[in-house]
This record gives structure tokens, sequence and C-alpha cells, in this order.
């Protein structure tokens, strides 16, 4: 659990202003970590309304059918999270902690357990004690208070090496609304529909059916976007809270013209979040962005972009900083998509090292070596076939990940 | 290359036969090794029948485009192979070089290039330079020989640590016949078709048709169970040659009633081959096989069971003999297929460790712990929704992996 932060953490941490309506609180109730939180409580004025997405994955953790039980509501009064467990795969046990962690947590806020939000992050298939948050979650009700966002983050990692925030301040409509955002996640990350965990809260006056547009497309170009190893966790949450505090009239609806200013604040600060959830890859040394075009569609580029940062081989060369192009074939190839091996090129940040079906005439291994020395490495095929684009960021493959996975229970 | 034999070797290596109509040799022709042999000439008598089955990638290599060319003949005469080069990704040069390559060895062995099979293996995207054949064929034609299987196995050696040979003899109508085979392959290992090379022979009497029907059936059970890293290689080919020199009524329909013990050699000699592939993964320390029953198809069972076998996670944890059973939930989660949470088992061994979408009551991490020790580990998955079946075979992910993989061009 200790291990040291990742090289690629962003070098400056921005300090996550207050939101009105919105205070948090952090606690240790010892679920499995000594010495640390693995609580985090967030209360919500009345009126705050709520959207989210989730993992597709078939085996859902018990907090994420919770979760999508009462989104329909899309109204939100607490957010409760715990780390060091994931209660996935805990069966009926399973089921009935999510039901007694948000009684506890509604009573501790004066509300209807239908406005309480959990998620739960770590092992898999462990029973989650609730007993454990009888007594803490009314003692973070009374502490709660509108600083303490880095606190909150910290307080939902597991094998995170640094703690992830991203804020943004937009205009909507006459006013300044401001957005906060964070996420945990380093390993088990090809999120399908969010990453493990990330809440993003924000003062704006959104209707929920609003947000939730709004969110999943803006899932669909970060977190969608990001790949540590391809393997997809069963706990996949990213919510989006809207307290509406910032007043003037609430938008209603996806159309409206004011939304201009906030759709691309969200969706910056998710592509934020993402690429931290990629910077702390399990091991990761080096950043990794796969940028595919020409491609026959956007989905089809997509999938060539995945098939590309997930392969083994490409990570490894990556992580042993070598040019090892053939491998981007290799992967180009095995995607299944539209490809025509002749018309194919390859960059290893502005190097061509392939064109048209073969090594570039021009190529320099010296200077794709010295690409490959940085820090962040950008890997860039043209398809040659049409316009579709994607880029997915991830991160090398390294023996540190082994290290990590291979005694992460012990 | 040069890393020690695997653990997972067999203890016992077969010497295969003689087969009436081949003989064999292998050459040293400095492609890219040095102080090994990295060529592999076989010649055919006349009369000759041929199958193939060949990578899925839209990337493939230039020996696999000239081998899928030739095949609508149906008639072998020389299998050329050669180690250190893949010939892929090689654009006009690479077309080139199998042209000068068959030319070569017709010369060498008075036949015409398009009873010519070719394979390559090694590195993607550097031109292979054929004129490196020119005298060394026709040498290899002139010592070629019925002997050698083990060191034409060897002379087909990339990153594998031993050289992979089965051999069968089968009742075919009236009489015996041979079937000898070998492979190469280590990594790059998730075969859509085949694994990167195998070559089996016979001198059974039996139709190109009808190899070739068995070979697919035979290929999808054996080959296309096995992967090493997910990762599908631009070269995967196996070939199937069958000189009809044990005599007898040729078998011209798949419906001959004196296939059947034949067809049960061919599948069980390729499960061999490619058993002996998933053993010599790279890095690799234990044997798994993954068995996926009460799916809703095969087809389904077979893609749960590559969803497991191709988790990094799922695979760290065996490396680090950690019955980290929640990782096998988050793989059947993510396939994609059909799964009820609630409704699976899964066991380790003999060991089941989960039940009914809970932790299985009676499960005893001792016991658990000691199947996870052993040098063969078996995961099973009940899903207990219908009579769907497979079974896959892979091996543990290792900091070897990532050691072999860092710096294999340098």
């Amino acid at each position: 659990m200790s291990h040291p932060v990742s090289p690629l953490a962003p070098k400056h941490v921005p300090t996550l202003p207050p939101i009105a309506g919105i205070r948090l609180a952090t606690a240790a109730a010892g679920i499995r970590y000594r010495g640390r939180t693995d609580v985090l409580f967030v209360s919500f004025d009345e009126g705050t309304e709520v959207a989210g997405v989730f993992t597709r994955s078939r085996c859902p953790s018990a907090a994420v059918d919770w979760c999508r039980a009462n989104l329909g509501g899309g109204k939100a009064r607490v957010l409760a999270v715990n780390s060091g467990n994931a209660n996935a795969f805990t069966g009926l046990k399973g089921r009935e902690a999510t039901r007694l962690t948000a009684e506890i947590a509604s009573r501790a806020a004066g509300c209807r357990p239908e406005e309480v939000f959990l998620a739960s992050t770590g092992v898999i298939g462990e029973p989650l004690d609730a007993t454990k948050f009888d007594g803490v979650l009314a003692d973070c009700a009374r502490r709660a208070r509108p600083e303490g966002w880095l606190d909150a983050a910290r307080a939902i990692m597991t094998t995170d090496t640094f703690p992830k925030v991203a804020t943004r301040t937009v205009r909507l409509g006459d006013r300044d609304v401001t957005i906060n955002g964070m996420a945990k996640g380093a390993g088990m990350i090809a999120p399908d529909m969010a990453t493990m965990l990330s809440f993003v809260f924000t003062d704006a006056a959104i209707a929920a059916p609003v947000l939730q547009e709004m969110l999943a497309a803006g899932a669909a170009r970060s977190f969608n976007c990001v790949t540590v190893d391809g393997d997809t966790s069963t706990s996949d949450t990213l919510l989006l809270f809207a307290t509406g505090r910032a007043g003037g009239a609430p938008v209603e609806t996806a159309q409206d013209p004011r939304l201009g200013s906030f759709r691309e604040g969200l969706e910056a600060l998710l592509r934020d979040l993402a690429q931290q959830v990629a910077r702390d890859g399990e091991g990761a040394r080096k950043f990794v962005t796969v940028e595919v075009g020409g491609a026959e569609s956007d989905a089809s580029a997509h999938r060539i972009a995945m098939s590309i940062a997930n392969s083994p081989l490409v990570k490894t060369a990556i992580g042993g900083e070598d040019a090892n192009w053939g491998r981007v074939v290799m992967a180009v190839g095995k995607a299944g998509e539209p490809a025509d091996r002749d018309r194919l090129s390859i960059w290893f940040g502005p190097v061509r090292v392939a064109h048209e079906g073969a090594r570039d005439p021009a190529y320099d291994e010296a200077e794709a070596s010295a690409v490959m020395r940085e820090e962040e490495v950008t890997v860039r095929v043209d398809l040659g076939l049409g316009a579709g684009r994607a880029t997915v960021w991830t991160c090398d493959l390294t023996k540190a990940y082994i290290e990590i996975n291979g005694d992460y229970r012990s």
C-alpha cells in the first residue's frame, strides 16, 4: 500500500474552493487500513440534483446497484464512500450492508435513505461490516465543513499514490459557477462507463436529466478513454452533484444555450481527472497518449487506440524505452477493425517511424530513442482510410505493476 | 534470448519418428542470431497435400500472404522457415523477399515456387534480406534427411526456452499412420487462428480439402484456446502436410468413417503443442487451465474464459500465489457476456471459493493457498445459466515477462 508517489503525479495540486451547499468530513473507521482515513462523508443541501454513470460489468458491486436504484429520484443529500472493501460479490450480505450504511447515513444527515449515494472500493468478495459506520457517520455529519477537499480525495485512495482533484470555474448564464472533482483509481482501470470512483460537485442550478446527459457525454470522452490494464472494475462509479446554490434560473433542458461553457468546463475537468488516473497507473513510469486518425469511424479509431493502449507488448516496450513500432502494427492488426497494412503510418512523438506499410526510409533510431526517454510519450497512428479519430491515455507496464498486484491482498 | 528453460517445460521430450516422404535440414544463415540455427528446410515428396490456417490480423506478414495465395493449389514440395525476422510490415520489399525466397527454395528442390510454403518469425518491421538464403537452401536440400525433428523445432525458436514437438501414431483404415508436429511461440500469443508458427506432418493419404476441414476444427479447440498476453501475432501460421506415403486408398471426404482415430490423434497433438506454448509463455512460472461451464453457449463460455485468462490482475495474482477470486469475478463481469452475479461459483483446483454470488461459507484460505502454490493451477467457473462450456490455457504474469519484453529488440 505504501508505494512511492508516481513520478507522473501532477507537479501542481490545485486548492479546491468551497461549493455552496456542500460540506465534507473524513474518518478512520478501521475497515481495512490502519493509520489512515477510509471514510468520506459529503452532505448536500436540500434540492441538490444528481446524475451518475456506472460500470457495465455484469458483476457490479452492491453499492453500484444501490446508486442505480436511487438515481431515478434525481435528488441527493449524502454521499458516503469507504475504501478498503469494495462490497462487491458479497451476495445478500452485501445488499444488507448497503441498506444498513444508507440507514446510518440518512439518520446522520436527517434525510431519506433514497437520498443517500454510496460507493465502496478495495478488495472484492470480503463482506463489508457496515456496523463500523455506526457513530462514525453521525460524527462526520457534525464535523462536516466546506473545506477539506484534498483530505476527501485521500480518504478514498487504495493503491493510488497521490490524491486526484481538479477544479474549474465557468460562466453559467449571468454568474460564475464552480466545478470540483476528485477521483481514485490506479489498477483495474479500463472503465466501461466511468472509472473506479469519481465524484464531481457544482453549485450550478442544473436539473438531474440535464446533468445526466452531460455526464454521460463527458465520460465517453474522458474516463472511457483511459486504461491502465484493460481490467474493468466491478465498482466504477462517476457521480455529479449540483446544489443549485449559485442561484439563477435553473437549467432545465440540455439544449439551454447557457450550458456551453459549463459543458466545456465539465469535460475538461473529467479529462483532467481521467488523465490523473492514468498518471497513477500501478507501476507507471511513463504517461502515454495514443492518437488514432484516418479510421473509418470514431468508434473504430477508439477500438484501435484501446487495442494499442492495452497491449502488454506495446506497454512493456514503452517501459523499456524501446521504439518498437512493430508491436504497434501488431496491436492495430489484432483490433479487428478495418485497417490496410499498406496505408498505415506510425509516429512516436514527432518522429515518423513507419509509412505506407513499411519502415519510414528517413527513420532515425536515435531520434526515436530520444522520444522514448521522455516521461510523456505520444504514439500516433494514421490508418489512411477515413476521417475517424480518437485519443486515449494509458501508462507503461513495468515490473512494479507485477509487484503491486502479485501480493495485493497479503 | 538466453533465458533459462521454463520450469513448466515437459519433463519428457518424445523422439519423433521419420515420416515417409519428408526430409529435414537446418542451417545458420545469420539472419539475426549468432551461434545458432535460424533456417528450417523441409522437403516433401511429390503428391504431398497441404492445409493451413493463419492469423486474422489485418496486418499479416508477407509470408502469411504468400502461403494464403498458394494454399488453393493444395500441393506442397517445400516448407522454408526462418527465425530472427518476421518479414511483417515490410511493404513491397517484404513481398519481394518472399518471392525471392520461394524462387531460391524452388530451385533447390526442383519444384515450382507455388509449391513452396514460407514462414518467418522474429522482429516486425525489419526488411528481410532474402539473398542470405542463396546457397543456404540448396545446401539444405542436399543435406536433408528423415531425422532431426528436434533440431528442426530448435531452428524456429525466438524467445522460446524449449523446442516444442509432439507425435502420435493412429489407425487410418487398415494401416498405422504417424503425425509429427512442432510449434514455436512464447509471447505475442493470443492466436486468432493458429499460434505463431506450428507445422504438422503425416504420411497419411488425405486430400487437402479434408485436411483443411480437420485442421480448422482442431485449431479452434487447441491453439485458439491458448493465450499468453492477449497479443495476436502478425505471423500466426499453422500448416499440415500429408505425404500419402503410408499408402491405402486416399481419404477424399471429411465424412470418411476411417477418419475417426486420425481426427482424434490430430486434435490431441495440436492440443499438446498448444499447451507447450502456454508452458513456455514469456516469464511463466505456472501453467493455468481456465474451465468455464454453465454459460449460455460454448462461444460465450470461450469469451469468458479468455477474459479470465487475459486479465493481468488474475495472472499477477496467480503469479503471487494469491487465491484472489475477486479478480476472477471482475474478469467474468467485464467479458460482456451473459452472467448473473448471484449464480456464479468459482473454484481454485478442488476448492470452491465462491458460491451463488458470495464467498463460499466453507471456504478455507489455507486450503486455497495450498492449491495456488502448485505449479499447475486450474481456475473453474460455473455461471449457472446453461450448458455452454470452454477450456483455455494460459500462464501467470511475472516480472520476467516485463524483463523479456522491455528490451526485446536491444
